[in-house]
């Protein structure tokens, strides 16, 4: 691999890549300036054309905006953790709808079928999780275009999330995610990254 | 949940919310023109600062370049993907490095002993997985913002792909991904996405 000319090979602009990847950091203090729904909606609207196998967008979002449900949450997240979650203007918790399947003949009505061909529960779990944590991906993207830092937390009990909040068992947690401005202190420095041609290889 | 006002709210411009998500649509088919390995190290180097735990970083890459590499692949992808993963200018595997704790003690340098908490190989491998995917999310992104057209494929024998390119069982393959400008008729009508309000829920 040569050496990445980086910036010039790109149709988005620097600014864009900056706000995005290269300046962009997961906050770990926010500001008290609240997030709001039509935020919310505008991230969703943006990041619902991110590509899903049979197009089957099984991330569902749970906001917990009331004082009880950020009170239902904490017990379950890492100590590390519980001070941000606390304070945090927006957590959300990140799901998989593991019954996804039964939109199908609406989401890719050219193979209605589709909805039959994930009747195994396990198998559909699986595809749920991971389609769920592509989408993840591009909301992550989606908060950081909306001019909003992400915290994304995978240091809880996902299993105790799914229990307090799905006990219906139709949707499972993947990650927490608090949202909002950088607070003051939002972030130690930078990590390394590993390089291209680590990561990278040919045949 | 108010109806959003979309574009307006947020610090990416239209343009560029277009290129990546609105008007970006997974190419079925491909012109000649080659992606280059400039453009791929471009592509790393920018969406290599999305987050992962403890930055673990667990996504690899291997490009099929050569014709004998494809035609190891073919036999493992399902009918339906095989001519367009035959003649794309560009596939790669996207695998997740099950081993990637033993690079911890370099990219989580505060935390060194991050590397003995995941000595279970099956704990790993779940933390490698879905650490991998959230890349994939932000890669397919990071192709979109190289002007190029992704085309993710989850129709293949995953299990057949890591035995045929992983013998060492290291990493595990996650998805498949064409890469390249789109050709003629490559994309159908776009498929609908689910509404706001059945996704984000609050409490």
């Amino acid at each position: 691999m040569t050496a990445p000319a980086a910036a010039d090979l790109f149709a988005l602009d620097r600014a864009a890549q900056d706000l995005l990847f290269r300046a962009a950091r997961t906050a770990n203090t926010f500001t008290d300036e609240p997030v709001t729904d039509a935020q919310v909606a505008a991230i969703h609207d943006l990041i619902r054309y991110g590509p899903t196998a049979y197009n089957g967008q099984p991330l569902r979002v749970l906001l917990l905006r009331s004082a009880e449900s950020r009170a239902r949450l904490l017990p379950h997240v890492s100590s590390s953790n519980r001070a941000k979650t606390a304070s945090a203007p927006l957590v959300a918790v990140l799901a998989a709808d593991v019954d996804f399947h039964e939109r199908l003949p609406e989401l890719y009505p050219h193979r209605p079928q589709a909805r039959d061909w994930l009747a195994d529960r396990a198998a559909r779990a699986e595809q749920a999780r991971f389609n769920a944590t592509l989408q993840i991906g591009y909301l992550l993207v989606g908060v950081r275009a909306a001019g909003l830092a992400a915290g994304p937390m995978a240091g809880f009990d996902a299993a105790g999330v799914t229990r307090e909040f799905f006990p219906d068992g139709r949707q499972e947690a993947l990650l927490l995610m608090n949202v909002g401005h950088p607070g003051p202190d939002a972030w130690r420095d930078r990590l390394p990254r590993l390089p291209t041609a680590d990561v990278i290889h040919t045949l």
